[in-house]
């Protein structure tokens, strides 16, 4: 494989706020991210040549981001391919990753990939149907649920690791802390280690304050080659390296696949293609901010160890050490993370990239990382069997 | 845009019968279509760097089909990346056209690009789900169907460009007399006008044998970089080009876009595309033979319009010259089209690759297109507004 990413650059970013968007349709969510993002890049709709739009769930939600259509009609961007991806949690990394394709294989000069997702919309009826759904499906079964999933990771990293509940809880403590920070989080609270544990049970150990919301939100990037940046225009982003990876299908015991239930192979899988691509050998010291995917706090951890920030089982020593909070060496999810930001789904990986891009171009405000050079997103999905892993730089 | 496409062959292609296939799980659509185009490349899955998963409606069929793990588990190909993409009837089309994208970038060495659709299996409670679902759009209203939409664009060439209803019905009888020579076709009947005028109505003037089934089917192709092709294992056929548009949104009354419902821009745009891509100028001249996506037997007259085979209004008179017929000038839909293949729709697409490929690879049998050297596939679907053209060549 010859292609190393590092000729592709991110001119633009964009994104709505996050959370119970009651206000905003799904084309309104669009519409602004896209239109930010534009602006940002000092680029016209008429410039754009293609675009990716990531929506994981149509069927859960509005009813829409089945096709391309959903993305061509709001923002009237007709006469250019529009691809829609689906891929679970890490949607919006892929969206991001074919445009990255197409990109550096000459098919289009500029293009768009956006991830958008309207979770809070259910009707009555909608409830009704999802849940007939999911009644119905073959695989249904009582606990199959993202929650329960992890939840069987947390105890084994506590049986295995000596992983404290404290220390799961500590991460949305972190997390939360980073959040009241991050004027488009959905949550933007403190909250106490006593009070994760206090909160209503989901998944033992998880509690609904170990778990990130349910979200409405979209954001947005416009990139191009590296080569047709304009630095009098645009204050460009790089990519270093992008990897994803369905490495073991699903983490359930059913499947009888060995796993350990302590890591995610796709994470690993994702990382050492995006580490490949990107010269990194030395995660901890070549990394300056990470975005994780903590839908569940015990997700960031175990995360850590799959990135390779700690040897296997030193997890625990990164949250206790306030070693991934702002102003710690690598901080980790100072957006406020999904705990704060909410999930929605097709939507979150690209809003990884645009908080990571807001950090290298120096523009993130109270919660800036200071001279960030280069950062990762991460996202996990189809609990535990697709990952993604972006890099991104300022420096090409 | 510099990319002209001519770099990717396609090296393997392999496809399940297409029907009602009781007998086949959606995975076992997947390995079917999969295993014999890996057989025909002479690769083996682990040689696979990356893979493509077309499949437009999980949640009408069997709910599979939401991302790439639903590709990676049944081949048990772990650890590489897999996209599912959904662009309603241009799905499979545009699995094809991101493999070729990431096999250009240099992302991959050897990609898959796979369709495959269930829509035969609906359990009560599938179909109850999906009434609730339409009945709760907030779009859904009546006679907002694929059939009342193109019935509109038949009523249309027969008012303004004296198009007969035999002409229409026309396209069917042929089509089902191509798809005799298709042992791999849903319907294998021939079929006289008398018999199409004379099924039960869908849409005026559109009859059920006007119509394609829903199927179920999995077509797939195997793609690497033309530097690659072993010429001693292979018998490849190239990519000329690709073109995917989204033009025109829903072509419905309500949007109030100016069509005149006589032609379909998404086509036209994607045509254009593609036709630059292989530096076409006179299709008819240029081309050997065609698979277009006959859903409804009145598409088939407009396409030969917008794809540039004869001037507006001049459909009529290559059906009627059975200038389109195996043995004319220009046959299209030798398989049997989507009125005798059926419509399995994410993997259609595919389907169309595979049968213009085993033409220029001269293994098409009894329905061979002499001396085929290049070969077109078309799409349209969200109806109306998504429109794919592939162009193969069988030398580079």
């Amino acid at each position: 494989m010859k292609n190393n990413k590092k000729n592709i650059a991110i001119i633009g970013v964009g994104s709505t706020p996050f959370g119970d968007l009651f206000q905003y349709s799904y084309d309104d969510l669009v519409r602004e991210a896209a239109s930010t993002a534009m602006k940002d890049a000092g680029i016209d709709p008429e410039e754009l040549q293609a675009a990716w739009l990531s929506t994981a769930f149509p069927e859960i939600g509005v009813f829409k981001g089945r096709s391309g259509m959903d993305l061509a009609e709001p923002l009237g961007i007709f006469g250019i391919p529009v691809t829609r991806v689906s891929n679970f949690c890490a949607s919006g990394a892929d969206a991001i990753r074919n445009a990255a394709n197409a990109l550096a294989a000459g098919e289009c000069d500029v293009a768009m990939a956006l991830g958008v997702e309207k979770l809070r919309d259910r009707s009555p009826q909608d409830s009704i149907v999802k849940m007939m759904v999911e009644l119905s499906h073959p695989f249904y079964q009582k606990g199959f649920t993202a929650a329960g999933t992890f939840a069987v990771y947390a105890n084994r990293m506590m049986h295995e690791y000596g992983v404290s509940r404290e220390d799961i809880a500590s991460v949305s403590v972190k997390n939360h802390f980073h959040g009241v920070m991050n004027d488009k989080a959905h949550y933007r609270t403190k909250c106490t280690i006593e009070q994760v544990l206090a909160s209503p049970m989901v998944a033992d150990p998880l509690t609904l304050m170990d778990s990130c919301p349910t979200t409405d939100g979209a954001a947005c990037v416009i990139m191009v080659r590296a080569e047709d940046v304009d630095n009098s225009k645009h204050k460009p982003v790089y990519i270093d390296g992008i990897g994803l990876s369905i490495s073991t299908g699903w983490d359930l015991p059913f499947f009888d696949s060995g796993h350990k239930f302590l890591s995610f192979q796709a994470t690993r899988d994702a990382a050492a293609m995006a580490y490949r691509q990107a010269g990194i050998t030395r995660p901890m010291e070549e990394i300056d901010l990470v975005e994780v995917h903590d839908c569940f706090s015990i997700v960031e951890l175990l995360t850590y160890e799959d990135l390779g920030f700690c040897r296997t089982g030193e997890a625990k020593d990164l949250i206790r050490g306030k070693v991934t909070q702002l102003g710690g060496e690598l901080p980790v999810n100072v957006s406020g993370g999904l705990l704060s930001c909410g999930h929605p789904v097709g939507a979150t990986g690209v809003r990884m990239v645009v908080e990571v891009a807001t950090h290298l171009r120096g523009q993130a405000g109270v919660r800036q990382v200071k001279d960030a050079k280069r950062g990762l997103t991460h996202n996990i999905g189809g609990p535990g069997a697709i990952a993604s892993v972006i890099i991104l730089n300022n420096e090409n």
